[in-house]
């Protein structure tokens, strides 16, 4: 049990929602407020995996997370992207699909008691940040997403 | 026509495909060679107003281009994303749906007498890097990109 994404779904840690095909769960890092991955319920190596199924999942998937993150938080627009570079670091890459979603706030967000500010809308997000906040405040998080589902 | 999906997309330059719903361009910046913008056909805002139609559409195109870039250059693996965050520095911000597509390689490409080396393969690309190439090997990367659709 390498893979980043097959033990997520195992685990089920910190999981907000599951779609037919996908899993979301919230990230570690949340210097944009509700950063979530998305992981494909089933092992598949590439994009081009994916069957007309669940591209058409995923599609149903971003609307109702794009939906629910402008209700819970008045998130202004999303950054998606899928690259899977990490897994290729290995000796024996073993990818599994899976898109990385970052809500971007044109105005700061105040969530109990936490100011959470986008640090560079408008641009390209920053990997070189960390945000990390308390679980209680996750916790919370998971649960306002949830109820705008 | 202030918008540059639109702007593409009526001007066809170094346009290389189309699917149904969308088409795909040689990116100006080629650090990550064959590096591509996919743009919605339908000036739309954001992804959750994709249609499953859209969807299916898009996923048939992931499939064409990455197995093209695969024979083409021998591409390892790719990087797709989806930000649109220009757009939203714009006093009145007017996104429409577009993907930036890398094609990331394990290996060097000697293409035209040019060495294309991916510069940090198997981690995230990287957007200070700017790669700018003859028109004549542009002409040849879409050239060489078309035979293998």
């Amino acid at each position: 049990m390498d893979c980043h994404s097959c033990k997520r779904i195992k685990e089920k840690k910190e999981l907000i929602f599951e779609s037919n095909k996908f899993v979301v769960f919230l990230a570690h890092d949340q210097t944009y407020l509700a950063r979530c991955f998305v992981d494909l319920k089933t092992h598949k190596a590439s994009l081009s995996d994916l069957t007309k199924e669940e591209w058409i999942d995923f599609g149903g998937l971003v609307k109702k997370l794009e939906n629910a993150l402008i209700k819970s938080f008045n998130a202004t627009m999303f950054n998606w992207s899928s690259s899977m570079n990490n897994a290729f670091l290995e000796s024996f890459p073993d990818p599994h699909v899976h898109f990385h979603f970052r809500p971007r706030y044109s105005k700061e967000v105040d969530f109990q008691g936490k100011i959470f500010k986008d640090p560079n809308f408008g641009k390209h997000y920053d990997r070189t940040m960390h945000t990390e906040i308390q679980p209680n405040v996750r916790k919370k998080i998971i649960e306002k997403i949830r109820e705008n589902l």
